[in-house]
């Protein structure tokens, strides 16, 4: 039977009708008009779902079932979403409770970074592994957790919020207002912090003449120069890496998966970021003399992760 | 019906015979002999065992099961134990394989700290709750943890190594070798060097004269000065104080658990550090002001959650 995933965005809401080969056989995107309120929102994702049946010429009753990616903190089991910083007015609302009253199937929602993990473990880097960790690396950091075959969201659901793990006791501020925490080393928006401080530092950098004709300082910009053989960028892309497997081996100290992935923008830096993960990890992990350390390996789905992980919430 | 519950020691082997209600009968202890191997001290569990039996008037073919707590890294699955520094020669030796040779009813391993958890979860502070997170603190920091009434221990069963996530990336040196892990701030181990180096900074602190008579420094000397109103010794208290609730925030973060107990030494500081841990905790927890916090609690069974947790192990 066919399933549709539903990515919210705080832009666009994204529905993939997914088949029984995890296959996306259409997408359907609508703006997600989020300053227009809750209730509204509901209405949009409701379109929005009827709008990708109407594309495969299936009437939603035909669906198996209807997941959707929230991104915020969600409780699965009741459904209601305690906060989505990027939604205006989602605090404590009965999300689930509300869709369902317009669409005629099943609905399950999780948190998009959780959704993005169940994706990869059916059908992308971590298919065949039952225990997966997930970090995907962008503004923030999201997390996704699979032990054992299930998807781990702690008590509540509300646990697994990765990003927010203490890296650096009393370190640099993040953006949820405390201190230390991954996403304030190893998010985009971190690394690009690092990479125009190394600037600021080293006048000379091969990294000034790339930012300009780029048109500015992103995530690709100390990488490259850094593939280019400039030291400063080296040194900024050396230290990320050391943040990075510190935070990773902490989790492979928890968790123990088979594998970790790598999401998001930087994830597109494939061998040259995965070699030096892989190559970190073992320093970083408890008693990896011992067990050993998984392998840490680019996320392959990207975007459609999300989409087909949140169609198979229910098995998950 | 009765069961055993065995915790293996580097120094003393000691066996619970415990009933349906969680009481514990009757206590049996005998030297570990560390030192004579793997196989020696098998067959010293194995007499242990039927001592406890013996004592009690009843054949080990009436117990329900055995359990073992070892100080160790096992697979509670395959039952080999990968690692168990306090024993010696075991090192990837199949624990439950050998012991099951010598007893004639089914038996179950975990990690010592994981079946303190257990214990409390049943019987003891945190009755009653489905999502646990237990820190033991002692020479190192033992880590259990319970999720959705499962005892949660990561893939291989290896996982849930609480002491030896990071706290302070490039920290303090951790007796397992890596740098920055919780142990090597919150132990009772780390406390003592907190307050070894406040006393050499401070040679009128209280901390002095309280150490001369009590023969040494030790978890109790910083704690009993504060209380007495000790400047130094209030600081050495509130920054450890500052470690643990950050460590414990960063849990909380990741296990969302109905409540934290505290074990070891230190608990017995009991509202004095609890009160602490409680007030800081929000300020450590991602998200604390959508979703709260738990609270942080006494754990009560002493070295009894063990022995009753080993007993149960086979429903966790």
């Amino acid at each position: 039977m066919l399933r549709l995933g539903i990515d919210v965005g705080g832009t666009f809401i994204k529905a993939g009708v997914v088949d029984e080969n995890y296959t996306i056989l259409e997408k359907v995107s609508i703006p997600t008009g989020a300053d227009q309120g809750f209730i509204s929102v509901v209405n949009t994702i409701a379109r929005t779902a009827r709008l990708a049946a109407k594309k495969v010429g299936r009437p939603l009753e035909d669906f198996a079932c209807i997941g959707f990616g929230i991104p915020g903190l969600i409780n699965p089991k009741s459904g209601v979403v305690v906060l989505a910083p990027n939604l205006e007015g989602w605090k404590d609302v009965p999300f689930l409770t509300e869709i369902q009253k317009l669409l005629p199937v099943s609905v399950y929602a999780g948190n998009d970074a959780n959704c993005a993990v169940v994706g990869e473990t059916l059908a992308g880097a971590a298919k065949g592994c039952k225990d997966v960790v997930m970090l995907t690396l962008g503004t923030g950091v999201g997390g996704g957790v699979v032990c054992d075959g299930k998807l781990f969201t702690g008590g509540q659901g509300l646990g697994a919020e990765l990003g927010h793990m203490v890296l650096s006791m009393d370190g640099n501020t993040c953006g949820c207002g405390m201190q230390g925490c991954i996403e304030a080393y190893c998010s985009v928006t971190a690394f690009v912090k690092q990479t125009k401080a190394a600037m600021a530092a080293y006048p000379k950098s091969l990294m000034h003449a790339y930012a300009k004709e780029a048109g500015e300082v992103d995530g690709r910009t100390a990488f490259e120069c850094s593939k280019a053989g400039d030291l400063a960028a080296q040194t900024v892309v050396n230290t990320y890496c050391r943040y990075l497997a510190n935070a990773i081996g902490s989790l492979v100290t928890i968790y123990r998966p088979e594998t970790v992935l790598i999401g998001g923008g930087l994830s597109n830096q494939r061998e040259y970021l995965m070699d030096k993960l892989n190559a970190l990890l073992p320093k970083y992990t408890f008693a990896s003399g011992s067990i050993g350390v998984p392998p840490v390996c680019r996320a392959t789905l990207g975007n459609d992760a999300g989409t087909i992980g949140a169609a198979y919430l229910d098995i998950m």
